[in-house]
Formats: structure tokens, sequence, C-alpha cells
């Protein structure tokens, strides 16, 4: 039986513990091969190494553990999530896209290298994200996360930003473009952690949930912070959601109410999450992190 | 006991009966539904509308039905494959790599829509091929193919072919660009197709054998036209490749020896395959039309 973190500190280090399973994975994830050609490694490792949260692959890692299982047997599924995040990344830094320069405080990767290349790492990252999460031999996974990251998922919300860009939108089009930007690949990450878990359905709706929520108030915060947030912990350009006139909360209900919704959401979400149990403790640990985090 | 197609009559039937298999599923895959925007959905038919021969999918269900299986079975992840090559097409197209305006007859896609969505569109298409391989269950078939289109293949060719652009190149390095960027996709077709149908070691071998050679030749074939062919019929410019400076078989060993290398390929491709038995003989009629092809 694992002892589930409850304090803070006790969730504060056990978050740095799978932070650096992941980063150590992710250190080994492009082999050196003479089949690869040097661009594109130094390309991807560029822009793995910038660092970030490592959010999705932590809370797939945490789902499956709180099933009592050990969060390494599951690494590479689990990194899987980082991967795909960081090609949406590179793709959405793109000058026919949000035309970005920095990124986790470096030049973002089409500003290291060029377009070609920042086009095709970010596809690169795309292609090895099904490898490794074919490793889990589970072919929900695999649905599961190729569904969320496309058509009525992550794509849908890009395109639908992508379209909002300069035009009056509603809170209804605010709330469809968030949740489904940021918040299928959050939810996506905790339900194939619970999948591979062994959860029963009702335990994979509570993640379900519970990562809708939390998903949606990370990019409602993440829009705050680009109004409210210090450059130099951000590590990119704050203001330029308001440059590129792009949908955001606080322009559709204002800066207040913005934050006032994601405090109810994360309300909301560690109720939810209560019903798996002592496991809980850290789910709503990240819920306050969410609301509180300054980058 | 399924017949297997032996003349050019039969073949030719046949093949028009799976590409008839192909279209039709193909008008299906993306759902009218409200949560995927109009805009993704409708740059999504475009591409996939705009025809081409369906050769990566009719290759993945003839393998499968040379195990006396209907193709029909495995039509899902079949149709996988041209989603997946059609997403390569699309950013293949982009002005930051080839800047082509035609394809198949038709303003490509960032021409007649936008380069942020020919981005998006291609990134669908990649997710979405994966949620159709899924749907095989079985997990060597996904993890075959997004290691034939990663890192280790077509994104390996497509950076080898974007670095070459203007430099001189050495046969070696020609060979590995086709290999990688368009036989990889090629081969993984076939042996998808073999690996569904049941095969064991030595026919997947084989069926790898005969999809790396087609493969390159067909590239080879494919470079020759872009100096020797008709606009009209290939639907897009020609003699682009000589002015985009581009690695192509001709600009390294000349036209002929490139005609004659294909063929080789071809002849040793038709040898090998020739082991499937009575099977084989559609096999080797692709052969052929590669060779013959003018468009």
């Amino acid at each position: 039986m694992i002892e589930h973190p409850q304090t803070a500190d006790e969730c504060r280090n056990h978050l740095e513990r799978l932070r650096s399973l992941v980063d150590d994975y992710l250190v080994t994830v492009i082999p050196e091969d003479d089949r690869v050609p040097e661009t594109l490694r130094s390309a991807i490792r560029y822009s793995l190494d910038a660092g970030g949260k490592r959010l999705r692959p932590i809370l797939t890692l945490l789902a499956y553990e709180s099933f009592d299982h050990d969060p390494s047997d599951i690494i590479r599924p689990a990194c899987a999530l980082e991967l795909i995040h960081t090609y949406s990344l590179i793709h959405d830094d793109l000058p026919c896209m949000d035309d970005d320069d920095f990124r986790r405080g470096q030049p973002t990767l089409h500003r290291k290298y060029n377009d070609a290349i920042a086009v095709l790492a970010g596809d690169a990252l795309h292609a090895l994200a099904f490898e490794l999460l074919s490793s889990a031999r589970n072919n929900d996974v695999v649905r599961e996360v190729s569904r969320a990251i496309g058509i009525f998922g992550m794509l849908a919300g890009q395109v639908a930003d992508v379209e909002a860009e300069g035009n009056d939108i509603t809170r209804e089009q605010i709330e469809f473009i968030h949740r489904n930007k940021t918040g299928a690949l959050i939810e996506a990450s905790l339900k194939i952690g619970a999948m591979l878990g062994g959860a029963e359905n009702d335990r994979l709706s509570t993640f379900s949930e519970y990562g809708q929520r939390i998903g949606l108030a990370f990019q409602i915060i993440d829009d705050v912070l680009d109004i409210t947030g210090s450059q130099d912990k951000l590590g990119k350009d704050i203001g330029s959601d308001d440059r590129n006139l792009k949908a955001t909360y606080p322009r559709v209900i204002g800066l207040e109410e913005s934050r006032a919704f994601a405090k109810k959401l994360i309300d909301e979400a560690k109720e939810e999450i209560a019903k798996i149990g002592p496991a809980s403790g850290i789910f709503k640990f990240i819920g306050d992190f969410i609301l509180m985090r300054d980058s």
C-alpha cells in the first residue's frame, strides 16, 4: 500500500520526485543514432530541454499511482503527453499562428532554427508520442489520446482560436476554445493514467470531471497571467494576447470575474476528486497550485 | 478461398474496386458534427477529396487480402495510411517547405485557406490516423506506423531533404532521403496489412523487402516525372524540383541511370514478392504500374 502524500510539503516533495522521473526519461527519448538527422535530434532536444512544469505526464503518473501502482511502470506513455504538449506549443508559436519569439525564457524553435524545422520537429514529436503510447499495449489509451488531440479536441480548439482572433466572441465560444485547446489534453492525461491503473467507469468519470475543471481553470489563469504576470517568471512575452487580439477570458468577462470563475472550477474539481479518498490530497494541492501559480 | 487476380484486366478491375472501398470510407471519415469547426472540416475534406492514387491504403488492403481475408475488415486502419500521406503532403507544400501552389490540379491547402489552417489540418489528419489505427486493436500496428513516420523514418527523410536543398549531395544521401521520406510509409502500409492478416516473420520480411524496393522506385520515378512529365497529367507544377534545387536522383545520377535503377528495383521487388505464390500477381502488376506511370 502506497502512503499517499497529504501535507503541502509531502505533496511538493512527491511532485518533485515525479518531475525528476519525467525529466530523466525525456533525456533518453531521442537516441543518439546515425539514422536520425542531427538537426532533427537537436531541435527536439532544444524544445524538450527548455523545461516547463511537466504537468501532463505528472497527472498521468499520479492518476495511475492512485491505484497503488508504481508510477515508473508507465513512464513511457506518460511522457507521450509531454511530447504532444511540446509539439502543440512548437506549432502554436509559428509565425503563421501566434508568431511568438520567446517560450520558457528561450527563443522559440522557429527563431532558433527556422520554420521548416519547427514544423517537422513538431510532427516528429507527434509521431513519437504514439510510439510511446503503443508501449502501454492498451488500444483504448491510443484511442483516448488521438481523440483528445484531434478534430473533437485540441485541434478543434486551435482552429476556433485562430478564427476568433480579432473578432468579438461570446462566453460560450471562449469556453469551447479553452476546453478543447487546453482542457482536452489535461483531461486525457488523467484518464489514461486511470485507465492503465485499472479504473472502472465511475472512477474514470471522476478523473474526467476533475480534469475538465482544472484544465479550463489552468487556461483561464494563463489568460490572467498574460495581463498581470511577470515576463521574467513566465519566460515569455506578456501582453501578447492583447496585441494579437486573442480570445481570452479577461477580454470576454473581465479580470476579476475570470479569477472568480477559475476559483469556482477548482473548488468543484476538489470536491469531485475527494471521491477517490486518501489519494485525493495531491490532486487538491495541484488544484490550489493552478490557482496560485505566477508562472 | 479468394480468387487472386492474375491478368492485367483482372488486376485493374480489382484495384478499382479497392479504390472505391477507400474513397467511400474517406467520405465518411470526418463526421458532420457541431463540435468540429466548419473550417477544419472543410479544409480536411478539400485535401482528401482531391483524389490521388490511394496507393498506400490499397497496398494495406492487398497485403491483408493475400491471406485470404476480406479487405473491408480493415478499411479503417488502411485509410489511416492515406490520412498520414495527406497530412505529409499538406505540410510539405507549405511556403516554409516546398512552397508549392498546386497539388492534384487544385490550389494547395495553404493557398486555398491559409498557412495556419494548413498546419492545423495536417496535424488533425495525423491525430485522426492514429484513432483509425487504434480500431485494429493491435499495438504492433500502432508502433509500426509511428516508427515509420517518425524520427527513424518519414521525418528523418523530410529533414534531410530540407537540408539538402541547394547543396551537392551524394548518391548515399539521396537514397537515405527517398527511402525515408517516401519508402518508409509505403513499406509500413504493406507490413501492417500483412501483420493484420496474421503474417509470420518470413512473410512479413517478404512484404518489407518488396515495399522498400517499390517505395524507392516510386520516388525515383516521381523525380523523373518532374523533368519529363506533363503538368496536365501530374496536376502540379513540373520543373519545381530543379527550380528549388531539390535533391533528386536525376540530379545525382542522371535521367537514364535513374530510370534503369528504378527498373532494377522493380525487378527485384517482383522476384521477392513471387515467394507468396498466386497472390503475388497484383503486386507485380503494381510494380510495373509504378515504372510506367505518367502521373
